[in-house]
């Protein structure tokens, strides 16, 4: 098993990253709980909810189960799960446990830092993807004219990750896991880098699995202890989710996995990289690995006006104008301000080449 | 004008003080801001948005009103605050100012604090009670099953509480912001103490407001500043408020004020003080200064049991054990755990002894 610590502004917490975990989840709680509540969602919970149940000594230790999926990220879901929380009798010594995927952290993790003003929360992620926002306390539901509108900064008390949960992911789960660790390693890693691109999706084993996940908790980590509050380098993360935050929100979260539209945004990305900076980046590199690991590759066909209307929508997008992440060599991130129309050309440039690869095969 | 400085955890952030300051707000921002949202209630929006809006130079200054009353503190209030804000385009370099009482406070504090994960707010105070939550960083809705259930702590940017708009308020008003003050007065300021029961609340004037709220707000600040989290003394402002909480919610939000039953729960603190450290405390001295100054007196007539089955239900409650704010001299708070049997014994005591001297008038 692997410990890392995040040293948040809050307080420091540790990130247990092994296997079997979740049946010994008391071994790993900071301190003791008058009572628990463990959310998770309908698919999660049929797997692993009696295992963390079982893995808890504590007394008072109760669950509940919400919808699965980012429709669950909602106002009512969170004041449903405030009332249960109320129902189960938690205090402020009580802890507050999210098993599952992003979904279930963001609104769980909410619904912690808001009940009675704050009480402990400790994240179980059990997806690959779920990596990324269990570190950095990031908490939040969507508004029905945005995502994360409403939410908090607000670190876990502990993540536990048990990797055996991540064999019950299906290869889009998967391929939208690894498009945030290769977004990691194209921030800050090379090593982890080579490692990825070498590799096969298919043939996941819990030792690269507990490697790949430490490095990129690791690498996010440095950065958000750096910058919490998304004043400066935290952006950086960003890299990718302008134009896959835009087409997310176009095509409707779920048809797509958040990862795949973030790894067609960091091929946008890359271009834009090699337009500006005329970088040796490896775009064929990372297009041919994500073609080969079954990544969707060809853009939707969207007006690019749209597209540009919808980035400006995202809560990053300062007075209007768009600051792009790029990238001046692997591990050399940079914003980049573009105007309107430039960034039209960009997109629709983009849109032509890649369906032009998509139909070359 | 007075100005004091409150050194939360988060940042520090100036209290200002005085006369007229809304016709001059502009001046009293800590810095630029893209876009400003004014919210403000039925009652105070009629009296004094148009000169807040008047005294802002800023171009983008937008204004939203919310039905007056406890019952704005709500999660659709919330939700339709944080619609509002996305509207008028407010981004994360925004402000949001509150312009009204505790319950415009609470209920834009925490859409400012959630919006897009935190941007700045300003309070306006436009009650006498509202210098009590507009410093110390607690920000709450109400959940239907419990006051100010779902919150952060989330600091202002500032304060800007201008006197003349107390002027509006009625004697009720005026009562219910007087007892917070004289609650303050009791935990740490005998000096104040003695200014409060000498006065008389018909002759309140701008310097008198601004010599009280100043001294009342340095001590609640005190306070906040050494326990942000409620951990340990921040209890003590709790003085009068178990009770007077239990009360509030069995009568319904309205009836009597916030700080006529805090009032009340300070005489019951009052005896239970004398009762368990035969501590020398001016209660009859308080009852006539409450009396003479028209606090309504006489105990509503509820069974014990359900009193005490609310005072349980507080969020301060840990393990359903109930912890009183008492008195062993003023400037003297302690806590004390006062078990079932003996704390119905108090409450019926009570009530006899309250109704007994308004028979006797």
């Amino acid at each position: 098993m692997n410990e890392t610590q995040v040293n948040a502004a809050a307080h420091p917490y540790p990130v247990y990253i092994g296997e079997n975990l979740r049946h010994h989840t008391s071994d790993y709680l900071p301190k003791d709980y008058a009572s628990i509540l463990i959310v998770s969602d309908e698919s999660v919970s049929n797997y692993y909810l009696s295992d963390v149940m079982a893995g808890l000594s504590q007394e008072n230790v109760f669950s509940h189960t919400i919808p699965a999926g980012e429709q669950s990220k909602n106002i009512n879901t969170f004041y449903q799960l405030h009332t249960k929380a109320i129902e189960c009798g938690l205090d402020r010594k009580s802890l507050i446990i999210a098993l599952g995927g992003g979904v279930v952290g963001d609104v769980t993790g909410f619904t912690a830092a808001t009940y009675m003003r704050g009480i402990d929360f400790i994240q179980m992620p059990t997806t690959i993807l779920a990596h990324d926002s269990s570190v950095g306390g990031k908490v939040a539901i969507n508004h029905e004219h945005g995502k994360n509108m409403i939410g908090n900064f607000y670190a876990p008390a502990a993540v536990i990750y048990d990797v055996q949960t991540l064999y019950t992911l299906n290869a889009k789960e998967i391929r939208s896991g690894y498009a945030e660790l290769l977004k990691e390693a194209l921030l800050a890693d090379k090593n982890l880098y080579e490692d990825l691109i070498a590799m096969d999706l298919n043939s996941l084993d819990s030792q690269k699995l507990i490697q790949h996940l430490t490095k990129g908790i690791e690498i996010k980590a440095g950065i958000v202890e750096v910058d919490e509050q998304e004043a400066g380098i935290r952006k950086h993360l960003n890299l990718g989710h302008t134009l896959g935050h835009a087409l997310e929100s176009l095509l409707g979260y779920g048809a797509w996995t958040h990862g795949e539209l973030v790894a067609i945004g960091m091929l946008f990305a890359l271009k834009i990289s090699e337009d500006n900076y005329s970088a040796e980046l490896p775009f064929e590199e990372i297009y041919t690995w994500l073609r080969n690991n079954g990544y969707p590759l060809q853009l939707p066909n969207i007006d690019p006006e749209m597209i540009l209307a919808k980035m400006k929508n995202d809560k990053k997008t300062l007075n209007q104008k768009i600051q792009l992440v790029l990238l001046r060599g692997i591990g050399q991130p940079t914003l980049l301000e573009i105007n309107d129309e430039q960034l039209l050309t960009y997109i629709s440039d983009f849109q032509v080449e890649m369906n032009q690869r998509s139909k070359e095969g």
